[in-house]
């Protein structure tokens, strides 16, 4: 234990001295303060405390009486979900269970700790130089998932024979990343992942933006707020076949060329002609990757590429399935996954101030690097944390407030009996019952305006006498007596 | 990487030889085919291999070509959700949320990475002794938690004075623990919590056991089939102070008599003396955990002992509640968590076969071991994998096969884009359909069986050509064509 507290610790110690807790009423998660929490839940800074990666901040301090104070903050970078941000939480992953479930998917789930060798890749991907990984007590290496793309491989391979393909399925998972001394930006997040094994042809991919599109719509989003660009690695490869530039440079040239825009022209060229290519080369490569319009790579790479073929399939698909006007071409697509293949995609806000929604692509070639054959697969991953700004900016966040059937309070502590058979009938009935007690009359009505009760049931002595209840209709402020075993 | 492989990966390898996929119609998911589904799901030893804690065996090999083969199975004592053995998670899971719902619980969550200081308490609980802890990049002692209640007390903590007291909270989480060289146990599951805080009162207790038993009941379990034996801590703490023995001691006399039905009641006592007790007091002690009878107990203890009278008002509130037939007083329940201060609980199978189906108590003390204010809180874990054993032995597992409503099938390749019009305007309408393709209709048609298809829309051209689709209903076998925009 540290001997000395940081700043914000020893704010916590001061609030501590305090009493902490009273049984008065006090409104807090009223409709009212609803936009303030959802700035809170789904920051990207972590609102625990100012010191960032002060190492002692987050390890027990001795206060002066002796006792040892616990950091009643989640580990660094990481969220609690109280339950006005799990209303919300919920609310967003019903909305992807039921995108996923209109387009025949099926869920599937994984341990969120994995083996590191799944995603030990040479590329010089972001994600796998922020491995949350460590050696457990057997001595393996292991790691807490920075995506689930490969648990999903993992399991087609083991599945093997047994599974008919295509594989159609979806997940919903908690991913992690571990970066030293970065300020602000969070440890982990949840991800939706869509995923299609088996089919080799871009009607996956026409699935898929489906699936995205149909969300964004189910959520109030429309084609002027997002679109999705759309591209092909395939591009990339054909530049390299014109240059003659070897096989093997070919992941390791689209990891570089995902950082334009975070790094300057100048810097990725510098970093290309290191792995070995000419400035020729880079020119093209450069040059093609700026292009916005179909017709135009045509014109570039010549029709009978296959790049330009699947990418004009997609484009007339998404005519037919009436989503044209979300996709545009983008050839600055190549996303920053060593293992994609073929058609890239990434979903992104008209205003440009947010990073990208969600992003995916094809990866035909990912099971053989596990030593399986290969499956034409591919899939996307949809984060949490970017919906939920822009649904914010865009005022499209629901009201989640708490709703609970009835109250059931009795006036009398000798009525406590009487009100656990009322409480335990109505919830037999399947009716949702807060079972209120030790509480004045007025708590009651503002406790039942905070979460929304539909009726107050009052377990009064000398109707109980008579075997009756008292109810108060909430909305209507009507009242009326009712026998208590004909409540319903 | 190990230079040899062990006998289960050179059999991976020798599978990985062979082609694994074909686009054959294989039906896997077939209802009948689902008792030995679920055998695999909830089994308590690892499916994947039949060496255990052999390190080398998750560890990547070289097979004879060179190229590395990750192991297929999840980290050792871990699960993958497949979708059939999914399909029960999200069901059982259901269950907890609606009834969480109806005791008119809010769900909450947290990380599943905890700072380890909060589960460090040294009564010698299996629990602790067993953490899947280790140390991040940033030097901080981290587990995966092992259970949630810590996590829970951090967050009621935390929130402070900005909530309003009673909390009642429910989650379901993952929880791990790491044990070495132990064949056949899980390293995580799955538990579903309740928790109350701010309610002193045995009324708090009262609430949770109507939760478990409003859950047994919409599985179909029966009193019959399961009690729930009850006692509380202040039983012994009662013979304690008879035997003037030490208050410092209680929690780890509580910790020792928990193992009683592990370990011999000779090891108990010995355990026990070596605390410091006199053998006197190991009697009294051995004896009280005897009892069965609350008449009985307030015999030895007199009715002044607020153990008894706290029991008493316990089992007047079930009956009043309506469920006095499924619980029971047994002294010998003490619980294994340090921290339970009052009524202790868990639910058992009548027939003996299974362990604690859940388990639970009033833990008034946490918050002051982690330097607040006390609250008064009680609460249950309710685990994944016992319930599922029990539900399987009675013949209570759901059927849960897929369920899809619409099958298209375009019969031409050309029609792929009609296709996907008639598809994209169903999903539209909310109806989960399938788009199927590259497929010979017998395939189709024993596809819609496996996945309990609704109906099968039928892209024809001639049919498209008059602006018609076919559609056939697979319950009924009844067909007919309908207008390709007037199809609901």
């Amino acid at each position: 234990m540290a001997a000395s507290a940081s700043a914000s610790l020893r704010h916590h110690l001061l609030l501590l001295r305090r009493p902490r807790f009273a049984l008065s009423p006090i409104p807090t998660f009223r409709a009212s303060s609803f936009p303030r929490l959802h700035q809170r839940l789904f920051a990207s800074a972590p609102s625990s405390s100012a010191v960032e990666d002060g190492e002692s901040s987050s390890s027990p301090v001795m206060p002066p009486d002796g006792s040892s104070v616990v950091d009643v903050n989640p580990p660094r970078g990481t969220r609690d979900f109280p339950p006005e941000d799990m209303r919300l939480r919920t609310w967003l992953f019903d909305q992807f269970r039921e995108v996923s479930r209109i387009m025949a998917f099926e869920e599937v789930d994984f341990p969120v700790l994995e083996s590191e060798a799944l995603f030990i890749r040479k590329a010089g991907e972001e994600i796998t130089q922020q491995l949350y990984n460590f050696e457990d007590k057997g001595g393996r290496r292991v790691v807490l998932r920075p995506e689930i793309t490969p648990s999903l491989a993992r399991l087609v391979i083991k599945q093997g024979k047994s599974v008919s393909l295509p594989l159609k399925w979806f997940t919903i998972g908690q991913c992690w990343r571990y970066e030293r001394m970065t300020r602000g930006r969070r440890r982990e997040h949840y991800q939706w992942n869509m995923d299609i094994f088996g089919m080799p042809k871009v009607r996956a991919e026409s699935e898929l933006l489906q699936a995205i599109i149909l969300l964004f719509e189910r959520l109030g989003i429309t084609s002027s707020d997002v679109g999705i660009r759309v591209s092909s690695r395939k591009v990339l490869q054909a530049v390299l076949n014109m240059y003659s530039i070897p096989e093997h440079l070919f992941t390791e040239v689209c990891v570089i060329v995902d950082k334009l825009g975070k790094l300057t022209r100048e810097e990725i060229e510098k970093e290309l002609i290191t792995t070995g290519l000419s400035s020729e080369a880079v020119q093209g490569i450069i040059e093609v990757l700026s292009l916005k319009s179909l017709p135009k790579l045509e014109e570039v790479l010549g029709s009978n590429v296959e790049a330009v073929a699947d990418l004009k399939k997609l484009f007339s698909f998404a005519e037919q399935y009436g989503y044209a006007d979300w996709i545009c071409f983008d050839a600055s697509v190549v996303r920053g996954l060593a293992y994609y293949t073929g058609i890239v995609f990434e979903a992104f806000d008209r205003e440009g101030k947010l990073r990208a929604i969600c992003g995916g692509g094809r990866y035909d070639r990912l099971l053989s690097t596990f030593g399986s054959e290969d499956v034409p697969a591919c899939g996307f991953g949809f984060g949490d944390a970017v919906i939920v700004e822009l649904l914010k900016e865009k005022g499209l966040l629901p009201d989640l407030s708490r709703q609970i059937d009835d109250i059931v309070f009795p006036l009398d502590e000798e009525l406590e009996g009487p009100a656990s058979s009322v409480a335990s009938s109505l919830r037999r009935k399947g009716r949702s019952v807060d079972l209120v007690e030790d509480k004045r009359l007025k708590w009651v009505f503002k406790h039942a305006e905070r979460i929304n009760a539909g009726r107050l049931i009052l377990v009064g002595k000398s109707e109980w006498e008579r075997g009756m209840v008292r109810v108060k209709i909430l909305s209507t402020r009507e009242e009326y007596e009712v026998k208590a075993d004909e409540l319903q």
